[in-house]
This record gives C-alpha cells, structure tokens and sequence, in this order.
C-alpha cells in the first residue's frame, strides 16, 4: 500500500482532461478507500491554456514536456489525441511508470503492438480508458450472462450513433483526418463497441475469428473556417462517415456492429443488444441507467433501473432511482485504475485488452479494402 | 370495368390462405369501391382438410388439381410453400390470368426469373404480396421520403426477429428445408426486409450494387415428433437460422440488415430505420400503428400514431387512435391487386420487384459462401 | 342450441353500427362455433342513409321504427345515442328479446335504472357493451389479478386521453349537450375507465364507495357550421370537456381517474395501472396488444407482448407477434354475447354492471356539484 | 461581491448532506464564476458521525449546538428532518445570514408562515430547496411554456412513485412519524409536485384555488429492529402512505396529483404532464435528460435529448448526448443559491415560495379531514 499520495500526471486537458479531473476530485467524498491522488501535473503544447486548465481542473504543476512530466509523477495518463498515444505511453512504462490511456489504443495496429509489448514488458498496470465497461447496468448485465442467465450466446449487436456530421456544411476537424485520428467511426465509435461486446460476452463467444467490413464516407471535404467564421479552405475528410462490419466468434456466435456520424437525431447513441438461448438483453447509452432484460421464464423484456444498492458501484451513491450520469463511469475506472496500482494488481481493460480491439478495427479496415472476409491477425 | 364478379381460385389453405380469404371477405364492407369477388375455387391436396377449409374461408368450390382451378378462375392466388410458387404461377399466367404469389417470389433464383419472364410476357398484373408495403406506417413513411423530408438518404437498417427456433428441442418443420423452402431467415423474413428498403429508399438511392453475406445455422439437426409428441427421428436442418448483411446501393449509401428464429423474447419484430441528411425514421412491426420520425427542425425523434383520417387507407376504417392489426394489410394489398385487375393497371409489387428481392438474396448468399462481396446479378 | 341463425336487428349505423356489422360479418370465418346469425334488420331514421348502411353492413331489411324491429328480431342490438338507450331497451327486454346496448348505459341514473330493472325482470341475457374488456391484454391482467400475481390491490389509476376538443373553433356536437350525451368526457370516455376498473380488480377491491369528483368545461360555446362550412351560429356546451375523480373502494384501496377531450396529441388513449402489494401493471390502449407488467421476482416492467396462442381469444387469429386491432374486442364481444344467447347463459358485462358504472359516474357529478366527498346511491 | 471565500455551516450530513457537500465541492470546475466557498462547519448531534462525516465531506469543523455555527458561518444549510427546519432557519435569517433549507419548508404551516415571515423580514436571501426545478429539461420545459409553445394551460397531472413501503413488514422509520415529519407522500412527495407544477405553470394558471384531497396509510404499524434485525416492538404509522388530489386553479386550470411509496416498480418515478391548447409535455424524473415535447405543429410527442450546448447548464458539463444524473440538480441549485448571496439578489424558490406550497399541502390535508373541496388560506 502506498502511503503518501499518488501524484498523478496528465496528458490532455479537453474533453478527456476534464472528464478524468473531474473523476479524480469525486474519488474521496464517494469511494474513500481509493489511494489517495494529486492532480500533479498537466501536461500540454499550449502554455496559456494549459494554465488555465490546471487551474481549473486542479493541477499544482504544468509541464510542456511529456518526458519531464513522467519524471514527476507516480502514473500517467496518456489523455491526448490518438497519435500521440504510442510514444509518450511506452516511455512511461518503460520508466516503470502506471498508464491510463485513452481509447482507442493508437491510431495504427503497429503502434498499439508496440504500446501492447511495452505493457506486457512492464511491472505496473497499463489500462485502457474504455469507461463503458464501468457503467453499471453494463456490469450488471455481464453478470447475468457470467451466471449464464442467457444461456449460450448467439447473437450481439452493436450500434453507436451520432450526428455532428450530418451537415455537408460542418466544418473539418482534426478528427477527420486519418494521419491524426487513424480512422473515423470505426476507431473513435467501433473501438467502443467492439471492446464493450468483448466485455459482455469474450469468455462466451472467444475472439473474432473473421471479419467483413463496409467504410464509408459521405462528404469528401469540408470547410475549414477562419476566425470569423469564413471559410479558409477545405480540407479532405480521409476517415470513415459510417462503417458496418459482420462479425464471427469462435464460439460460431455472430456479430453485427455499425457506427455513425450521419445518424440524424442520435446524439451519443450507443446501443448493444445480446441474445442468448435463454434470453436477451438490450443496452442504451442515452438510457444509461436501464437495462432491458428478457429472462428465461418471462414473455417479455424487463426494464431494470440499475440503481438498486446492490447493483455495482451504486452504494457509493445514492439511493435507488436516483440516476447517475455518463461522467460516473469515469470515477468508477479511475477508482478502479488506482486501486490496481497501488495494490500491485491487474487493470482490466489493459493494454492487452486495447490491443485486442485494434486486432479487431484493423482485420475491418482491411476486409473493406480487399472486399472480402478476413481473418483477424 | 367487369361487371361480373371475379372469380378467385386460392392454392394454399393454412396460414396466407387464411389471412387472404379474410381480406377477401372484408372488401364490399370497408373498401366498397373494390371490385366484387367471389371466393370461388380453393386448392389443396388434402381433400378432407381443403372442405373443411373451404367451408370456413367461404370458398364454394375445391379442387386439388391447380391446372383445373386456373381453367376456372378469373385471378390465381398462390399461396403455397416456396416450392410450388413457379409452376402453377407461370402456368397461370401463360392462361392469361392474373396471379397474385405470395412473397419470396420463388426458393431459387433460376425460377424467380422464370416466373418475372413469365409475367413480363403476360397482359395481366402479376404481382408478389409484399403486405408489409401496404402499413398505413410504412406508406406515411414512403411518402416523407419521397417528398424529400429525410433529405439525402444515407443509411438504411432493417432486422427482423423471431424467437421461435430458440429451443434447440423446437421440432423440425418444412420451413427447416432447404428443398422446400429455398432458404431460412433470408428468404423468409429477409425477402420482406429487403423489399421494404427497396420500396421506402429504392427511388432514392437506386438498386442493390454489391453485397457481404453471413448465414448461420446454429442448430443443425431437429427432431420429428409423432403423433405422440415422441420423437421419431432427427432430421438435418439445411437452411439458415440467421443471417446478417452489408449493402452498398447505388448511390452509395449504405445497408445494414438481419434476421434471426433464435431471438430470445421477439416474436415478429420487423424493424426498419433510415438516416439522410435531413432527418430519420423508425418503423416496428410490433408497433405497426406507430412510426418514429426525426424531422429536420426538431430535436428528437415524433412518435406519430398513424391513424388519422388523412392517412393511407385510414378513411376506410376507424377513428384517429383506433389501431387497426396485422391482417389490415392484406386488405389493402388484397385491394389494390384487385383493382388493378379490374381496371387493368399495373400493379407495385409486381414480379418484377418480387424477381429484384431475388437477386439481392441469392447474391447474399453467394456472397456468404464466397467469403466476399458480390455484385447483384 | 338453436339452430336457425339468429336475427339481429340493429339501431343505429354510423361508427357504433359499423363496428358491430364487422364483428358480426367476421364471426364465421373466425369463431366457427359462434352462433349463426343473419344480419337481419337495420333501424334508423333516414331512410336513404339507412338503405345505404344496410347495403354496406349487410342488413337485408331497414326499419324506421324501432318497435317493429323488436317484432322481427331473435336478437336486439341498440347502438344509438344515449338518449335513445332506454326505451327501445326496455321495450325489448320486456317482449322477451335479448339485448346487447351501448355504453354508457343510459344518459342518467334513472333511466339506467329503469333498464336495469327491465334486464332483471328478463329471462334473456342484457348486455352493456364495454368492448375494452375483451381486448386480449385486459384479460391476461385480469387473469392475473385474479389468481393473486399482483397481491393486494392498492391502488388504480385510469385515463382516458382524446384531443379532438381542443381547437377552441371546433364545431358543436351532438355529444356537447347535455340532453342527448348526458355528459361528457365523464359519460363517454369516463363509464369506460369505471367499468375497467371494476372488471379488473373489482373482486378485489370490492365496490366504490365514495368518490369526489371535479367536472370542467374549457369551452363555452362552438360553432355550428353549415353545408358549406360557415358558421350558421353558436351553440352552448353543456356538458364536461374534462374530469378528474376519486375513489375509495370498499377495501381501501384508492382509485385516481381523468379522462379529457382536450388533451393534445393524445388521440384514443386509455391507460389504466394497477399497484398491488406484489406487482403492477400498466395499459395502454394505444398499444393495446401489449400489457406492461411487474412481477413479484422482477426488477421492473415487462413488456408483455399479448399475441402468444395461449393469450384469451389469440388462437382464433394470428401467430404470436401478428397484433390485432381495435375492432376485434367487438369480434370478442360478440362472440361471447351472442354465445350467451345461444346457451341461454348469463353475460357479462350486463345491464346491472352498467348500471354498476352509471352509480358511480352519478355520484361524481353529485360530489362536483356538491364540492364534497359523496357515497354512491 | 465578496472577496473571501463564504464560509458555509450545514445542519445535517445523511442524505440531503452529502448532496449538497458534492455540490459544493464540484462548484469550482464547472461552474468557475461560481462564489468561492469554504465548507466550514458541519452541524449534527452524533458527534462520532458528524466527524466522519465532515471528514469524508470535507468540513474544517464540526459543530453540535446550531446557534453557535450560525455564528460563525456566512450562509446557513438547513438539511435536517422536517422538524428541525423552522427554529435554527428563523435564528439564522435574524442573525442576517442566508438560509438554504431543505424542503419541505416545515412540517405545519404554521412553522413555514413563521419562516416565510422571518425571511420578509430579513434582507438576505432564504431559499427552499426544491431541486427538481433545476433538471435542465424542467428548465427547457418552463421556457417552452413561458414563451405560449403549449398556448393556454388547460391540465397539469403530476404523480410521485416510489415502493419502498410495499412490503408491510418494512421496518418503521422517522419519516413515519408525524410529528417528526408532518406528513408521509403528501409532503415528502407532494410538496415537490405542487412546487414543480407551480415553478412550470404557475405564471400561466395563477394559484391554486380549491383542493380536494384523499390521504391513506395502507400498513398502520410497522416494526422497529434492534441492531440484530429482530423486532423490538411495532409502532404506529402516523403518516399518509398514499395521497391523491383534486386541484383547481385561478385560470379554471385543473390538476391531478398524487404519490404513493407502494407502487410496486417504481423508485423514484416522479412524472409531470401538462396539457394546452397548442400542446403538450411529459417528464419523467427516472429518465430526467429527456422531455417528450408535443408542439402545435406536430403529430406526436418527440423525445428531445435535453443535453444540447444550448440547454440550460450543459454549457457547464459534456458534450450532447453526455448524459447527466440527479446530483446535478443539486449543483444547479447551489451555483444559483451562491450566486444570489454574493450578488445580493433574490433566490427563487424562495421562503415565499416553499410557503405558497406548504398551504396547498395544508388545504389537501384539511379537504381530506372534511371530506370536501377547502380553499387554500
């Protein structure tokens, strides 16, 4: 057990910065036997911001200089855009340093190798930011399936939707552009869904055995506005709008996984679906807090508000029906990460388990490019 | 316009036999303007199981001879298992009479284009009971398509679960053969799911291009009961229990479908979902009254309850809010096939249409066994 | 058992007379071992209009004169307005005819008394014509109820939600005065919601006791409209656009019910829930094949899909998962009257049970005018 | 404004306290212009629980004796039982320090009179603390009905469902006991669905006129467990487990109220439905990012996902599609409590406010006592 508390350095100080601050405050009031943390130092490009976002998210220290950062600090959390995942990651663990890296694992399969083989060369815990897991209506259901309440598995369906681009319009962004983000929705979407299916129903199913895949992009281009809000000049979009992929278990179980960006009227809508010869179950994200279950001995599917005290990490909130939101999951894997540090144990999803996704998102690239099935490599 | 009535000959007296007969019957009442008919020649093998049949459906003659009924009729029905759908139809429709066949057109391609040639060849509407075309939803649905209020149409999505194969004890049925029935949940709930794209979408993003397949049987042997309920044999399942599918249009966009007999909890869930750029929809089975529409100056999706007088076919029955069911469909569809006998006019879905379903399966299929895309041929 | 068919005769053609011409016309194809009945006479009193519906309904013969009718009948079905329920009723009942009359039974206590005294003086059956107790769901919850799966009953709710009021310029009605409806949305949509309550869990909770009641009317006057569409001049309302009451049941249990014409976007919908000290359940007659239901061992509602063959009067439709309509709770209705007919049983729901209904419809308007808790009489 | 951070005393650690410490805590990240605050001093009398308390809270100090913290803090949190509300709210707001007190305002009215009197008196703010009002749909839902969206408010209809109480042997609690806390679902449940019903229509149909009221306590003794879970002894429910209500408006308005804790399923379903002459709205505190929004021009309810940039406080949390969880209330409420202290501006829901409910609740309770319709005093 560590003594004195964790100093925690930062990588990335948006959206994932706040949403990782934000669950490191939370820890003390609502999981008191998590190790104690610093918010130590925030690591970032721009001097100015980063200030004010280590002000704000309660960082002593800001560094410009990764390497210095993880010098300092007792973990480090890879938060930055997906290529900058690999280098600064695999340094620190190889300092002997914890990571908490961001999904997906990197924006190419080599560079997730690469991070996966640090990981796996390391002493200390590598884990992968898939929040999802840490949902508590998705813990409840993977016991259900655990306990075998579905029966053998035979189907899982996954969907994740959204519509920020459905505008031909909306301008370009860093996202969009596969040098910097790897791919589109399969990477930034699919990575989510494919790991979650892992999640719920891997020791069922086993791995992904084949792959078809189907990328897409609708609009080619888009502007790049100026400060005024003119448009400068357009850049290519070089990622996938949408994907559909099918997918085959070893088990002979049978996937079906989409995304998109184009989905009008879905905002954050990550739906997962399993059937099993006993039952099935449905899971939304915008629902966060249900989970539709059909039981062996019912006619229909059960809606179960997973607010009760006994289900997962809901006695360390509030009492039943009384919602959680998305920002929860964050508290609850850092909870999670950190305990595993400073009891020496594993982090589940680890490197290895990224790594394993990125098996899976690379086997679709390349099923769409060759227009057939693949074999996962 | 005939003046006598039209004598209709029906081949099938189970399932379809019954749902049609009932339409047939409800015409003079809520579609007054319908031509008149007489249910007039009923067709079958068994002969005591066709009396009784004909009896309770209203039919005032039998025959087990089809050849014979067709002499005697003005309009074949056939209703029979996939198997018997080229023969009698093309042999109805070189007599020059009107054959109205029930959907998938035909258990393999080679015959789906005897009989498409065999219509095409023909005076008389020849046309596939595609009923799920004529949900006052799905019209609605078409209509805001067409009239371009989903704007660019992008993505299309479309499952159809059953539960009824789940138990792997569930007997062995004809439905199970690949001889009789050609195939399993594609030809059976994919042929409805494909068509239904095709007629909400097709205008706007034109045919099926290419295909990826996966068809899965999951159990492969079933028993055979005897009277008893004792099982007299195992008999090999030959035809899929699921099967899932990746579309390109031509357009480019984008399909994804499925259907499944081991869906744990659904019993005939037909759902369909579109994204353009301007808005989506929804459409359930289960929910037939209802269609979930995302318009483009609101934030969320409408639950619009089809059933106001301005809707189709809606005039005929029953106040706003008074759900019609299932069989509704078969007057409509039984409807509009009739008057377009009488007057001589096309009628849509025609085998034509039936014949462009066909492709699209059979290139599924090929596209499964190939372990690739295929074009539609 | 007779073994002529019977002759029904009919007052009334317009929505109520075409809904039972339906359920009659369906009975042989559906219900084979429903009585025969012969759609025999049509009552009403415009001759053209009558001759047209009699054609279109199926009625060989039309009457003008309600007691004529009687004359030539086996069976009498009274579907007019309110207004005319008592006489013709009683006449029948009084020469022996059975009758099956609309709901609410009478415009007033008085006049439902005196029917209910005619009902009971006859040795033929007097139906009261609350079709929503054989929607299927209905059933299967009563059924529920009944054999203790929701414990003790506690408490009831129940709406009744239309919205074609509220257009402050929508024309007058005849059901907007108070001579010829008697009331409102208490009357037409409120004795519904009573009745309901009474046949779900009136074994339960026993009658009601004592009720308070609160009537409004939103809407003064409307216009009456001539042919071409222009106001002629405007007419009081005289009768309640919304009410709300409550109940105690003998048993202490509580009930809460509303029912409103004014309710936008709501245009037939019926919804009634139950708490008991073991489960709950909700209806909606919007999604009538559906019954929403919280078992004793479950986490939270299921959605019970109402269409298996075990499921009341399922085994004479459609597979699971095919869903009826509205209309088929008048197939049910009559099957199950005039079967009561036949065998010389006794039907419910009966004239005392409508009697029944209007006691408590009475006593809310007593408590309204009152402005007090008042016992039914 | 203030320079120094306020320095905040809260009387009360359960529940009530740990949800506005959270708030506290969280104010600085999300809402920077927030006042700063010190959590200075926990109130309670356990002083072994108040320390652990104020540690896992993160209070400098603990204090057993209310007057003395008052003394020393800048603003003042009343969480305490409903019993303990009026004397050390009057103490602080005569010592000329702010209020914030937990609903409702008091168990009698004559305690809330004297507080609404001593916050009159007093020139800074005292707010009740009725958070529901501050769920960002809530919000949304009150512009919408502020800016005539709805047109003229016709019908409100609001219900609070909890089972807690469902099984007769739950053991007896404060909340049973009216003397501790004046009454059971009416004021625990009730008062936030009076408060809500006048926060959103209140502008619009004036105050509430008359009241009818039904109280019912369904198990009227319940055991206390000693610290082995045997019973000790059983002792009386002095409280409502249920209540309904009839309500009458200023503007002619009606509304329909109820709770109830033995609604068998729900935990914590607090549903509010408005109705006017251009539309319609539904919320549903179990699914509290969501509004369902019937507009003038639409055909149905749409499901609007309240997480846009644009709606009220997202600005401050995640992107759309983020969900957020009841706690967030609690931040809303305290950023603008906070706020109006520093800025020396009123706070709404005032004293004032929290007083006009705590009259209806008293009229519900004297209707129901007299079994007739009491105007609100």
């Amino acid at each position: 057990m560590t003594t004195e508390p964790l100093k925690i350095g930062v990588l990335g100080y948006r959206f994932m910065g706040k949403a990782h601050a934000n669950a490191l405050a939370r820890l003390p009031m609502f999981f008191p036997d998590a190790p104690d943390v610093e918010r130590h130092t925030l690591v970032g490009r721009d001097e100015a911001a980063l200030a004010a976002a280590a002000d704000r998210f309660g960082f002593a220290h800001t560094e410009t200089d990764w390497g210095a950062a993880i010098d300092e600090v007792d973990v480090f959390y890879n938060l930055g855009p997906n290529h900058v995942h690999a280098e600064p990651s695999i340094a620190a663990l190889e300092a002997g340093v914890p990571v908490f890296c961001e999904k997906p694992l990197a924006p190419t399969l080599e560079e997730a190798s690469a991070m996966h083989e640090a990981a796996a060369d390391a002493d200390v815990p590598a884990g992968c930011a898939f929040n999802y897991r840490f949902v508590p209506a998705i813990r409840y259901a993977r016991n259900l399936i655990a306990d075998g309440e579905l029966g053998e598995i035979r189907q899982i369906r996954g969907r994740y939707l959204q519509d920020w681009l459905v505008d031909p319009d909306a301008p370009w962004a860093w996202r969009l552009d596969s040098e910097l983000a790897g791919s589109g929705t399969l990477g930034d979407l699919g990575a989510h869904t494919i790991d979650l299916a892992n999640f719920l129903v891997g020791d069922e199913v086993g791995g992904v055995d084949r792959v078809s895949g189907h990328l897409r992009t609708f609009v080619d281009e888009r502007p790049v506005l100026d400060d005024d809000g003119d448009v400068e000049e357009y850049r290519d979009v070089t990622v996938d709008d949408a994907y559909t992929a099918q997918v085959a278990y070893d088990s002979g179980a049978m996937g079906s996984f989409e995304a998109s960006r184009f989905a009008a009227g879905h905002k954050n809508d990550h739906t997962i679906e399993v059937h099993g010869s006993k039952g099935s179950l449905t899971f939304s994200l915008e629902r966060l807090n249900e989970l539709e279950v059909l039981r062996e001995d019912s006619r229909g599917y059960e809606t179960v508000l997973v607010t009760d005290e006994s289900d997962p990490y809901i006695d360390h909130w509030w009492p039943p029906g009384h919602v959680i939101g998305w920002e929860h999951t964050f508290v609850h894997e850092n909870y999670e990460f950190l305990s595993a540090v400073a009891e020496g144990d594993e982090f589940s999803p680890s490197f290895a388990e990224g790594y394993e996704v990125q098996r899976v998102l690379d086997a679709i690239e390349r099923a769409d490019e060759r227009g057939e099935w693949v074999d996962v490599e």
